[in-house]
């Protein structure tokens, strides 16, 4: 498998998922479903997953997924979150997607291609060597000022600097902000992201030209694909990374 | 003027910008127009603006916006923020919306209708006596733990409880998220706040059943449609606005 191979599976993943969550009126998609490897399972988790994996277990692939852990088998795994931003897609509020990551191991370091589908606005966002967003090239931001940033924080817990912060609820999708250059960073170190929610965006975020550090300036490379996998996110561009670790040290 | 003439040019002014938001291009709506009353004004802000005040200026109002400060003769004064959410708008994020408040004076104490318009979904939020949602009753949520609580906080400067932080860029729409029980609380204690962000959006929260007051308890009902005026605020339901006070003090 290829990074062909992955887009156009992930193309028919986008397709399938999208019709799914559509098909539920907002007012139903909060039911309670049952109970799954992350917790309380909501209705439209439970379809959007489905709707992924139908595509998904077609293909020699072990994916890890939110609802379900670890289905199928084959030498490529895959980081599936059905759906990010659970939150917002139940109340209507429309910023949540979908995100994959495609690796030849349990490693993130061993990923060879992220897809993040804005489930609301149909932009697609993916990774391989370079990163696009629908076909076009993308990039990070270029400021250096912290005062000057447009910043996502899961949650400050002091004064920032920053001129504007937002936490708009999908992390997959605000690291594909942030590699597109809308905004200038994104923050979470709160250890509660787990590997499907941002593997996708970050791989994205990466070949955009950014810095995807820990809180300490680690690489993430030696996070795997488990259920049980926490991350410490810190991502900007090469200018100022440093300065935002100096920041919330 | 009675609120059912407020609402029908509030309908007419929504339909107007509505048409002159969408008929700017994403790319091109964050282009520089000019310098105006609170400081830079973007292509898109003017062009809604234009928009909202061709209908406002046909009645006798006296109007007070964003870009251009006070405009139009009569003895109903009206807060304006023809594009609340201007750095969403800008990026293509889809929250974003228009707010008005009506008032017999240039007091809040005396406002006697709120709308907001919600820009990307097409939702309407407008109260005198009671709050409505696209014509459907709407009250605040009823929840009285922190640790349960969906918050809104521009922006926090220490650890909070909540369950959830989001800053989702626009304040209008924002309180009326609270207003429909979507979220529990909106905190904004930074000062920034002007008049026209939040006049329509918390008479709307009010008549909601919820509080609206600043970061000391005190009501909001003196502070005037002027320019130069600033708010802190912090609105709940009525169980939950103590605890939520002693929180940040």
């Amino acid at each position: 498998m290829d990074e062909r191979d992955a887009l156009n599976i992930s193309r028919e993943v986008a397709k399938s998922v999208l019709k799914a969550v559509n098909s539920i009126p907002i007012g139903k998609r909060g039911e309670f479903y049952g109970i799954g490897k992350s917790g309380v399972t909501k209705l439209v988790d439970k379809v959007a997953e489905n709707a992924a994996l139908d595509i998904l277990k077609r293909e020699r692939l072990r994916i890890l997924s939110e609802e379900c852990g670890y289905v199928g088998e084959g030498d490529v795994f895959v980081a599936l979150d059905p759906l990010d931003g659970t939150f917002n897609a139940v109340r209507g509020i429309p910023i949540y997607s979908l995100s994959l990551c495609f690796s030849d191991s349990e490693n993130l370091a061993d990923a060879f291609f992220g897809y993040v589908f804005n489930l609301c606005s149909g932009d697609e966002y993916y990774a391989s060597e370079r990163a696009f967003k629908n076909e076009t090239v993308i990039t990070v931001g270029g400021k250096e000022n912290l005062e000057e940033l447009n910043a996502i924080v899961y949650y400050p817990n002091r004064p920032l600097p920053f001129k504007r912060i937002r936490a708009l609820g999908s992390a997959a999708l605000e690291t594909c902000f942030v590699a597109e250059g809308l905004f200038d960073c994104f923050i979470d170190i709160r250890g509660m992201l787990r590997i499907f929610d941002v593997a996708g965006g970050i791989y994205i975020l990466e070949k955009a030209g950014g810095i995807v550090v820990d809180e300490k300036g680690n690489s993430l490379g030696s996070k795997r694909f488990e259920l049980s996998e926490r991350l410490n996110v810190v991502t900007t561009n090469k200018k100022l990374y440093r300065k935002l670790l100096e920041l919330i040290l």
